[in-house]
């Protein structure tokens, strides 16, 4: 019997309900910018170390909300879990990112691939029900996964890189392929993500992280396509009835918000490229916003972080309905100064709070 | 008394006159791509040894115009040529990509900088006299230059960046620095294009390689307005009262599409994410547009290029009235295989004469 939650702030703005502040937390907001991150991880031996050990990931997920007043806790985990529980050899070189072992680059490798047993990922859905219980109802917790395309560009890349050719010349050449790896990458994420609801995630997010490198046309057929077949298969709500809002979020995809509404997510998230204010006027009456602070602004000092923080608050707008919820318009930078993270959280939790008494 | 021009299809797009087929260039056309290239600059010692000669530049220039009936030429030069009369030490180390001895990075080296004297430039002004000699009317060709912020990206970091942190954490944090910089590369980047105006070049671009890195806000105000700066500025005719057509392109811009039309340009050019017909709805009836096929299209075969080349021509729309440059949306790749822009070249033009006589 989970205990009752004491903050929805998120939740309720993931739904569109009024807040009496517009509620925050950070894309990776435990992460490497925290000393006390780094040194978890030093005890855990490597970035796998934690990321598979349900005490780590507990510990690190909490530590953001140790040191800043969040309104949301994230899962600690990496997004290419599903791929490695997928058979493909996941490993992080040191200052390298990650490789796969065996990457999905010919029609042999594809007709290898298949949806892996949840049981492998049970790690995760151990760090959820063990996160769970350590917030004891102080925040939501938000589950997340890659979008099915951003999957398969580390799949078909084998790593990062920096012109996505491999992926794009299968997409061109052997458009077959890559629908075929798709569909088996959104019936995991969907797998995935209803086994992190069925654990206690209270929300979840989709990282389309890569499919703004897409050419028109392409984003639709190869990364929209897949993302709505996981919403399909999502259950939106947990076992006691409660909504369970699902986040999408594609890097580089304002050009395309229309389109990612008509999903039917309940949230979109934005990077910082596309006006707030442009965004709702184009789609805020179907879905509410995450975004949109460009996390450079974090290096400015305080007086900067504080007037930027208050920028995209009076972007978005009256807040009458609710229907925001502040973020980064990406991952927090590990460079950052940790007191440039609680003088944003305090300005939004200040100004957003200010905007309402004066409306 | 330069030769008559034996194909006017480039400028005529650029200026929304009606064209028999539409003309197709290619951003970085005279590259690595093309082992006569790497011969040459073999022979040349050095990228900067290449750039420097205007006999090097006129040969690397006409390069691929042997090979492709390409509808313009480009001047061969570097983006960073400005910074680096302004006395910054530009260097190119093996494999890494341009680097600055002395970025300017606080207020003193803002104090030092100035608009450079062209005589400093002079070896551009030459590479496009001779390039013009050479070409001898068959093409028209294009001068360029990056945009007052993209330079300024370079001259702040001091080299490539992956996240901008130093030039943001300028943009936040002292705005005053970054605009007296912006300020001095728009003054310097108009006097640049005017002079390779003056010297034969027949059409110029600005490169924005990087607006689109900017928050929505910071684009306007730290590289749009610095682009209208230029634009104002610059001779948009030749000596014999001949129209000399601007192109802008940022990419990644494809939101900010209405605001740069604004601006004036003659022509915007467009990366790969955004639908030519959708800009075309939006601004097409003010300017001309440039793009947008995705240079990894190039790795996917022959019939890939050929169908991506026509979606890209039918995607503009009927030609009545032109206006329509083919272009990739960014560089061609390095790595890209010479036949596949032979079948490009060829099918641009081959589907777009079909599709006049069909309109």
């Amino acid at each position: 019997m989970p205990a009752p939650l004491q903050n929805d702030s998120f939740l309720r703005a993931c739904l569109r309900q009024p807040t009496d502040h517009t509620p925050i937390w950070l894309m990776r907001q435990a992460g490497r910018y925290l000393p006390e991150y780094n040194a978890t991880r030093a005890r855990a031996g490597s970035f796998m170390g934690l990321a598979t050990s349900p005490a780590y990931a507990t510990e690190v997920t909490l530590q953001p909300l140790e040191r800043f007043p969040l309104d949301a806790a994230i899962l600690f985990s990496d997004i290419l879990t599903v791929p490695d529980a997928m058979g493909l050899g996941l490993s992080f070189a040191i200052g390298e990112g990650p490789r796969f072992a065996t990457p999905v680059r010919d029609e042999a490798a594809v007709d290898a691939l298949a949806v892996p047993d949840m049981d492998k990922l049970r790690y995760v859905f151990d760090a959820v029900r063990s996160i769970r219980q350590a917030l004891n109802g102080r925040v939501p917790l938000i589950g997340f996964s890659g979008s099915p395309f951003t999957l398969a560009c580390y799949m078909v890349e084998g790593a990062g890189s920096d012109d996505y050719r491999r992926i794009k010349t299968m997409l061109y050449a052997r458009p077959d392929l890559l629908h075929r790896i798709l569909a088996i990458n959104a019936e995991a994420v969907a797998q995935y993500l209803n086994a992190q609801i069925d654990a206690g995630a209270q929300a979840v997010m989709l990282f389309d992280s890569w499919g703004g490198v897409l050419a028109d046309g392409a984003f639709q057929a190869f990364s929209l396509a897949y993302t709505a077949r996981v919403l399909a298969a999502l259950k939106r709500q947990d076992a006691d009835g409660q909504p369970v809002p699902c986040i999408v979020f594609t890097k580089g995809g304002g050009q395309w918000l229309e389109q990612v509404a008509a999903l039917g997510p309940d949230v979109i998230g934005l990077d910082w490229t596309t006006d707030l204010g442009a965004a709702r006027a184009r789609v805020g009456d179907r879905v509410a916003l995450q975004g949109n602070l460009d996390p450079m602004v974090l290096f400015a000092g305080e007086q900067a972080v504080r007037a930027e923080a208050r920028r995209v608050l009076d972007r978005f707008g009256p807040p009458a309905g609710g229907g925001h919820v502040f973020n980064l318009g990406h991952g927090i930078s590990q460079h950052t100064p940790p007191d440039a993270v609680s003088a944003l959280v305090d300005e939004v939790h200040r100004h957003s709070r200010a905007l309402r008494q004066g409306a």
